[in-house]
């Protein structure tokens, strides 16, 4: 911890020079923005607790057509991972191609027959929330917990902050945000989105965002991947995604979780520092414990609501209940 | 398919004597249970069809307190699997001790610092679905598919009723009867719960049964495992569940799934034919498409509902997006 | 099988016109070289039966200098692999960094500390040798055995010509076939090695070959993906490696084995039917049951022998012992 | 490192007292029998180093009969691992079955067919080498080397006494000791391996054992395990293997490593310090920097043995080059 308070003191020395340079850090410093004891010392599930029962409640009422989007892309090997990661892997323990051969399993079977399979996968290897101990700057995760609490497989994983923390919670109000629609249905490769891009959409879509909502927004860097093969090479790097100041707007609106159809929500490589990965999962995920989705699919959503008019709906996007798990695999589902 | 052919005309044959001695064939044949054509000879989806936009709409007035209850168990080595299934097996493929140790990261990520995670599974290896394409006899599946489209991993798993055919679905009116508390709030091992039990316990419940529902059976086995160890060792077989009967009573009442919270829904031994491993998955899957529901965990709901006297709820019980699966784990919320 | 015979009676038909158009088919035809029944209707081992007591006895003279040669690339994530496997994933199931946390791990372990690791990989991911079973044409494998032997995991895959058969063997002498210094250092991608470059390069090395050999081809192709960033892309169609009639080469010398430093020892696309992926594989592992090895390493030893001249050694290459396997990941070691 | 000096004065005061007691603590102390620096403070390779040119010279004289044997047990979910780690799990990523169905491959592959087989399994679940990084006691590995050089696998695993140290080695003269044979064909469970048994059984034996010998234990355990499924309840606590003072005399003839048929080469639990585990692990692997291998077969090579009263032989038992790892599978051939 030493150095991050080195690196505070630092900053809040260089904070006059940096705006006289009109020039802004990557992240906003924690103290502008943290959410660091709000729900008490001991919390674990940060914005997530913004979902209240009436919230939920409240959301059930968008339940009208009773018409369901799943938001997830295939779990398979020809989806969009971050560079690094495996794709996932689904193999047959036992097949119905097995019994075809004539093989005979009557000895331990009898008269059934069972198909079997196995998975390996990066837990953020598809559509997928962030747990809040996913990523951080200096030596602590969100709400002070020690980075030290995030040890391996054997011994549990993330200690604190595993996604098992809201195994019953990030079901409540959804809102999709079409910035793609909005901005006229192309956003060039690296494209910061901004607070403006999102009130504005907001505002042409004629949505309200309320506390406790799951925000999405539609980027359309996934279906380009999957529908100009010629993308795949460069979808990552540079990827449209949203700015700093969105992190503002994310707070003031006390949303419980930010999701898009890309690959990290945010831009990549972030415009001020590029050679840091990802700088505002440290405010979102660490800083104001606000849950972040990736890799989601939105195309058909996006249809339903351009033609009805209405961008919000109940949404079940709970994740798996691993414990220690900083991050999980999920098929959202939004109901309207 | 002869084997069958023949199976059912020995069957056939063989009627006027086991009635004479009281005794019936593990399974209801085909012919008296079956759904096949019922959604059209392509349909993929089963009884997840009896999940209409109606019962949705009317599914979501049951959220009335904005409760949630995860019907999942942990994701771990802990678990309760079916022998000879792998125990899932999360690794950290970098962890918060990594950064700890005082490595330095920075070059590659910046300020940033980041945990991802692993999981090897088998599908069927904790809280899950089943797809219609898990279990069969003969060589058909549900709807008359052949096991043949069942194949490896590489080449898709399977092409035929993989899970992902109800990727939107399996989300409505969920209904637990509680069936060890109508037993008085203990099981034998290898007790085979009846009709008339399934029948007593929703009059006690004062719960009715609608079409579309996602019936969830409590038996306690797996809280058992949990909380008796010195039971692990035969948890499974004998295990109660149900017995034939219920099949018939599944098929009337029009549901669409069935879970419970044992390892394998039905009576293991079963009590007719004991060699046979499920025989009820053939009538329940194969025959009738309604999906089966393994390892749920049922006692915080239960207890609620016993305290409000309301078994009946909102359910998202939303598979993963697995195409080719014949499985998925999944993470059931019960909202009331 | 039937349009394997309706294939094999259109070859002979076919042959006159074929000859006259000076033209070969992509592979030999079974007849031509078939080594099935040599060793036995029940043999599962092919080739490997040249290696004989006295080949081993013959081989252990050649270690003179006690220096070993690992000709293993790296089992990790940064190796070349066959388009659509998935590279070797190796995660630590507990590390050093945990205890370094300050953990306690002493009411589990005591004063001990352990680290534990685990690996998914493709058992075809890296160095490795093909089993009999990993392919074939028509539908019978090596030795006649039926393609339905090789089944899913569960029930023990390859049932027939696992790489267990030979968990004994692939131990013998060696000979390094340094195609690469006898073309001048350079090899283009794709360029076909023959029969006579094999012959020339072995009259320049003044080496010859004995029965029961493996034989080790270097084509300098895994070392230029390690070396030359820019070469990945395209590093492996085209890729260099042998033509068809160095198949008939293989066959007269009675090798055992046969592997090289690229990714499928044939040259890749096959030049007289480019739409057949690797046939060279039917002929060498089907016919004649000869052992493939892929992605090998042999810098080191190359030099070693460019130096002293000598190109024959001691080879310890011994499969893991996988039933059922279709391949295995090896370390081979050349003793010299 | 504090709690360890604390340790170690601590022992230093309290040996009189020990002495008078008759007992000696589990462990030699590092003093006693550490090897650190023997070769160099940047060594990584620890008494392999013993395993010198001449070493393997004089080891390929060992060949006379040319007949080799495997000594690892099929690595499958059958074989016994230590309590936690999950048996080794082989799945079919293709298979002949797939073909056999009448799927058309032909667009793909063309007219060859080729089956794919991925695994998963602990590094340290089947017949295997522990890495000198695999187990430690204090915060130093061997040659005092930190423990927090062992961190996750995305950053490389061990960056210190990896397996991948020894990849060209593990190569040399291999001799079984017969424990089982000479205690008359029975070890009862938890029986302490003494030096003079290990002594006694050479006398009898003949053999005499050299610098850099991997010497192989019989004891009986993992056949046990095999043949005898009622043991399988309680094949690992108590479980025979060495005793403290044979480590003195591996130090003293300077052996490069010591493996047994049974699952942690040390009884379990240790008779003086049942709580702690594996506490002679701290003495080979980190003082002394000696190899330890589990979990192999001796069956055949003991008959053999006894048979031609030979019981040394040249011996492969090189592991994978996977960097980083703590352990790696292994398929030994001893070859007489």
């Amino acid at each position: 911890m030493k150095n991050r308070v080195l690196f505070l003191a630092a900053t809040f020395i260089l904070i006059p020079i940096l705006i006289n340079a009109q020039q802004s850090p990557a992240q906003y410093s924690h103290s502008e923005i943290s959410n660091w004891g709000k729900w008490g010392k001991e919390d674990q599930k940060g914005a997530a607790n913004y979902i209240t029962p009436e919230v939920i409640i409240e959301a059930a009422q968008l339940i009208k057509k009773g018409k369901t989007f799943s938001l997830a892309i295939p779990i398979d090997k020809l989806g969009p991972v971050w560079p690094g990661r495996l794709v996932p892997h689904h193999t047959m323990d036992i097949a119905g191609a097995d019994y075809a051969t004539g093989i005979n399993t009557e000895p331990i079977l009898g008269k059934m027959k069972f198909a079997d399979d196995y998975i390996y996968m990066a837990l953020q290897g598809s559509t997928q929330w962030d747990a809040l101990s996913h990523g951080w700057y200096g030596d602590q995760l969100y709400n002070g917990y020690s980075e030290k609490s995030i040890v391996s497989g054997a011994l549990g994983g993330a200690a604190k902050l595993g996604i098992e923390n809201v195994k019953e919670s990030l079901i409540g109000r959804g809102v999709l945000i079409d910035i793609l629609k909005y901005k006229g249905g192309t956003l060039s490769p690296g494209y910061g989105i901004t607070r403006a891009d999102v009130e504005g959409a907001l505002e042409q879509q004629g949505t309200v965002v309320k506390k406790g909502d799951i925000i999405i927004l539609r980027t359309g860097v996934v279906p380009m991947w999957y529908n100009d093969l010629s993308s795949r090479s460069n979808y990552f790097n540079p990827q449209t995604g949203i700015v700093k100041d969105v992190v503002s707007w994310i707070k003031e609106k006390e949303i419980s979780a930010i999701a898009a159809d890309n690959i990290g929500v945010e831009r990549t490589p972030n415009e001020i520092e590029p050679k840091t990965v990802s700088p505002l999962h440290g405010n979102i995920l660490r800083d104001l414990g606000v849950y972040i989705g990736e890799i989601w699919w939105l195309e058909e959503l996006a249809e339903d609501c351009a033609k009805d008019g209405v961008y919000e709906f109940f949404l079940a996007s709970q994740p798996l209940n691993i414990p220690g798990a900083v991050g999980s695999p999920i098929n959202p589902i939004a109901i309207k």
